[in-house]
Formats: structure tokens, C-alpha cells, sequence
């Protein structure tokens, strides 16, 4: 039968060493132990790998990350980590209390929609030489009201004591904002979740300083 | 009681009229047949009323939608709709089946993520004159990926034959597309599921057309 055979092979993610929302979905599989296999889809190389025909199949948004899983290919960080967390519950990255659920959907969502998509690669290469102020102040725009409401939420992770998908998108934002410059330092709640989220096997495992696409200069 | 009090309270909803986010709240509110009460946060007069130091303690993110609900305060309409749909959870906006409630959110997501962000009233202030460009270029950038991913995911609506989050987003999402004259018969699709959402009493009682702060004008 299609569907078990689909189950019994390893998920495929087709992502970017570099790319944050693909360091996402690594950790979300880290945090599972779920092992899969990587497509690397080089961003900048021949003009972006994702814009070919082939890769369009995979992806018709032309991003990364997609992730080909129990016979179907799903695309949308959030979309793909969720599928994996009711899919595969232990541990679960989304709370069993409604109210943290919708924290947790909320934080995620504050980076997945209101900061990462004005940052990213392609909409910077469509602003042109001001790119580096403009990824600034979309990330510290962010960054103000996210810490504001981590203040409320957050206990050693951002929403209470247990890790979830919140976390999950933090820590790859932060990569972001060190990338361009941002000072962390106006953001203590942040940096110190951040941080203890660092010292964890599935954040360091996944990180793109040790992916198989990480180009030599780039490793750690 | 205080939880027991809440929740006998009517949820509010700070919004806009025109904010397609906002939007989307109430068509969820509407669908559910739930009464609330509405907050007009008007996003242009005096400035922005989003940018007052009293709506900040609303929603730290200076964005529409906020909506006070059993309690508590959420932002980010995803994050609500969901939370509206597992405390209140007839009729289903997300469904059973995990691989459909997956491309729900992979649909929901490329809307709210991949395009919406991008063409919104704050990012258009900052790029300036080539405003209807911009927002057109990643308008049809998404509704080319969304159109193609419809037709391997849509029946009557976006996934299936039942009415879910990702139509939701969906039809204020066309809305825009249509302010900033994106010419909608390029996707077949998405034209048709939108008209066929737009015959439901849900979806015309929450149109930005008819809402407590509508100005005179734009009313019909």
C-alpha cells in the first residue's frame, strides 16, 4: 500500500544551509529525532536553484524550505512543523493548554509573517543598496515587540518552561539579526533565551555553520 | 471567577475596515456565529492610531488585528483563528485529516507569510512611489504559486469541499489583489473559489464594505 510504504521511507527536506526557515524544519527534526535526508537548493548559485522548472514541482513559491514526507511534499516552515508535530507528538512542540497554544502560534507567527518574509533574500535584492538599513529596521521592529511580549509569555523558553515551535523560529531570526548588524543588546529577554536555546544539541546540530551544503569558509 | 467571567464576556476585535487581516478575523467570528464587539483602529488618521502609546499595550507590534478573547490579548489573525477554532470548535476551520489540515496551513501561511507582508500598508509607506508595483510583483509572484498549488488541493473551496482557514485568507487576499488591480483571470482557481466564498452570509456580513467604521463613501 502507497501510504505505509511512503511512511517507512526517511522525510526529504530540500532546503539552504543558510536559509532560516529551513533551519526551522532541521530543528524541528532534531528536537524529534527524526532522521531525513537533505536536497540541498543553493539560493544564489546559476542564478537560485530555486527558480528552475524542476524545482518549481517541488515548491511552485520558489522557496525553500519543502519537505517531501509520508508521500506528500508540503511547503511553509510553520505548515511542515506542525504536520510533523501532530504527525510524530513526542516531544510535543506546540502546549497542550490552549491559551499557550495561541502564544506559541502568535510568537511564531510575529517572525514568520511580520519580520522574516521583509528580510529575506529575495525581497533584499529587490531594494537594492539600501538593503542593509531596511533588513534593520524590519527586524528591530520586530524585535521591540517581541520582546515586549516575551516578557509576558516567557519562562526559560518563550512561552513558559518547555520548548516549542516559538523557539524554534527565534533562534534562526536571531542568526538573522546578527547577520545585519542588529544590536541584541536592547533585547535582554532575546538574547538570554536565545542563548540557553544555543546550548542545545538539536539548535547546534542544525546549524548552518555544519549543514552538508555549508560551504568550506563558512564551517565551524 | 475571573476565567468563568471572561469567558462570558463578549470577545473584542481591534481592527480595521479595510485590513485584510483584520478581515479575516471576523469572516472566522462569522463562520462560527459568535458575537463581538468591534474596536475601530484606524490605521491612517492622525498618523495611525495603531502607533498611540495605548494601543501598543493592545498589541506591541502596532498591527491589526488584536482581539481580547477568555482573558487574554492575542495578536496575529492566524494565531486567533486558531485559537477561536480549538475553543470553539463548531463549525471546523481546520480539518480531521492530517495531511488536509497541513496543506490548510501550507496555503493559509503562503498568504499570510509569502505575500500579505509584502503588500501591506507600512511596507508600501517605506518603498515609496513604485508602490502599486511592488505590491503587484508579489501579488502575482504568490497567486501564480497559489494557483498552482489550488488545483491540486481544491474542490469546492481551497482544500476539499469544506470551508477552512485557508479561505479565510483566501478572499481578503483577493481583495488587495484587486485594489492594486492584480488581473485576477490569470488564475482561473483562485477567481472562482473566491466568487464561490464570496455567495456566503459569513463572508458579506464581515466585507470591509460594511463595517462600523467603513467611511460613508466606501460603503455599499
Amino acid at each position: 500500500m502507497r501510504t505505509s510504504f511512503a511512511c517507512l521511507m526517511k522525510p526529504v527536506l530540500h532546503g539552504y544551509f543558510r536559509s532560516s526557515c529551513s533551519w526551522r524544519v532541521r530543528i524541528a527534526f532534531a528536537l524529534k529525532g527524526i532522521e531525513y535526508d537533505q536536497v540541498p537548493v543553493n539560493l544564489v548559485k546559476d542564478g537560485g536553484q530555486q527558480l528552475t522548472d524542476q524545482y518549481k514541482t517541488v515548491n511552485p513559491m520558489q522557496q525553500v524550505p519543502a519537505v517531501t514526507i509520508d508521500g506528500i511534499t508540503l511547503s511553509q516552515s510553520l505548515a511542515i512543523i506542525q504536520y510533523i508535530d501532530e504527525t510524530r507528538p513526542r516531544p510535543p512542540l506546540i502546549p497542550a493548554d490552549l491559551q499557550q497554544r495561541a502564544q506559541v502560534r502568535m510568537i511564531s507567527d510575529l517572525i514568520a509573517s511580520g519580520i522574516q518574509p521583509l528580510q529575506n533574500l529575495y525581497v533584499l535584492q529587490k531594494v537594492g543598496e539600501e538593503k542593509l538599513q531596511w533588513a534593520q529596521h524590519f527586524i528591530n521592529k520586530g524585535f521591540k515587540a517581541l520582546e515586549s511580549i516575551l516578557k509576558q509569555t516567557s519562562g526559560t523558553y518563550c512561552v513558559g518552561n518547555e520548548i516549542s515551535m516559538a523557539d524554534i523560529c527565534l533562534v534562526p531570526q536571531v542568526y538573522n539579526a546578527e547577520r545585519y548588524k542588529v544590536d541584541l543588546d536592547q533585547y535582554p529577554t532575546i538574547k538570554q533565551i536565545n542563548q540557553t536555546l544555543m546550548e542545545l544539541e538539536a539548535f547546534k546540530v542544525s546549524h548552518p555553520s555544519c549543514q552538508p551544503d555549508t560551504p568550506d569558509d563558512l564551517r565551524s
